[in-house]
């Protein structure tokens, strides 16, 4: 058998979340379909980060194993061929059989992209959030340093979560204004189920001027869900790059490529 | 009667064009068809550039005559609820009568985004057009220079085009590397049908080495549709500029705001 890891985009608003799901309109379905009939035998993805309905990727990892033989470009454009326009395999790498997507990840970076403008957005519906009243960019840079360093985000975490642990350790968060946009980025070990749309939600308060910066660390230290924000849609949230230990040099490892003058909003 | 302009967002892909058709598929007929809900009475717009399929536009101006009193903020947020998500009515004011939105535009802007990457965009699929062989950044900047002046673009003109002259004086022409994409800009008192997808076309051409820069000066002086490239994707042309005489002074006119940091290829 070959292990082999695939780098994955996708438009998360196409699909029912990445888990496969028995009616198939899931991220996971169609790549393993795809890669089927590239292997001649079923398939089964890992990956390195399950994102909810809704959630794009930028730069999913997964990997699979195969007795199949084939070039990786067949792993990539042929696989590309029997996908949806909104998914496509960036690039398939052979690695050892003791490379697993999921559990050697030790750094996950997502972004949420917002959009502060009185009209919502129509050519990037579903790939942006959008909030109509004016945000405070100050308020919401000195709310959203409270999260970074290890604490346990049991605000944050959805009802439904499974973790065994809400407790993650988070590298950077950070907030600022791009344009017509905020850029919200998070960097950790992992994250919890709904903790950025949660974040995004309580830091949202913040910025409209509901509460003070400070009432961030408050609802954190609480460890209590029913003290902060509702849940921010999914619009704008992107999974945008997967670390793992150098040894694995994986391509595009949590490169983010700008687009900077698609004039969009 | 009042005379209302409005400032329109559209994602292309969702509609079939522009112009109104009897099965109602189109930007106009749903715009139209709000406008009518608002009002309360039929509604007919005329718009600056009348967008092909698949073709967006971030910056859109149309205007049409109403016996019914509003205040703005209906005809921009009221209209908004009655709207598919991939469009939006950015801004509303009242004009004199003899404002039209068509025959006073004096410029139009366009803009081609391309992106240059051997797998094809997922997320901004329908909205990028893609090629996947490296291009030559400076071969096609010294081929779009051609461009500047007044032309007659006949080998640059769908068949149907129903212009009545096809020269047209074009104000800027230019092509950049941004990342992993080439962004076009093409500023015109007009285009013809096609004229920019021929065009992009031609500069791929140029852009690939199947011919040298000069190529696009001989094909234009030719003045033949059949020496040129075959017309290009629309999925990353838009509509981003209209300009009017100052008196008019019209909201957002022509701007575009970029989003600097979308994660997005």
């Amino acid at each position: 058998m070959r292990r082999i890891a695939l780098g994955v985009e996708y438009a998360g608003d196409a699909f029912e979340g990445w888990q496969s799901q028995p009616h198939g309109r899931t991220v996971q379905d169609v790549l393993e379909a795809a890669l089927a009939k590239i292997g001649g035998e079923p398939v089964r993805l890992h990956c390195a980060g399950r994102t909810d309905t809704g959630v794009h990727a930028t730069a999913q990892v997964a990997h699979f194993d195969t007795a199949a033989v084939r070039p990786m470009s067949a792993w990539v454009r042929g696989v590309n061929a029997h996908l949806p326009r909104a998914v496509v395999v960036r690039w398939a790498v052979a690695v050892d059989e003791d490379f697993h997507a999921r559990f050697l990840a030790y750094e996950r970076r997502y972004r949420y992209v917002l959009v502060n403008a009185p009209t919502r957005p129509a050519l990037l519906a579903g790939r942006v959030g959008w909030f109509h009243l004016p945000l405070d960019a100050r308020a919401m840079a000195a709310a959203v340093a409270h999260l970074a360093g290890s604490h346990d985000f049991t605000t944050f975490r959805a009802a439904g979560c499974q973790a065994r642990s809400p407790i993650r350790h988070m590298h950077e968060a950070t907030v600022r204004r791009e344009g017509a946009c905020f850029v919200f980025d998070f960097r950790a070990d992992g994250f919890l189920h709904h903790m950025i749309r949660n974040l995004v939600g309580a830091l949202v308060y913040v910025g409209k001027g509901r509460y003070p910066p400070d009432w961030l660390a408050e609802v954190l230290a609480a460890r209590d869900r029913s003290l902060a924000a509702p849940t921010f849609a999914p619009d704008g949230l992107y999974l945008c790059g997967v670390s793992y230990p150098p040894r694995w040099s994986l391509p595009d490892d949590g490169r983010i490529i700008a687009v900077p003058q698609l004039p969009l909003i």
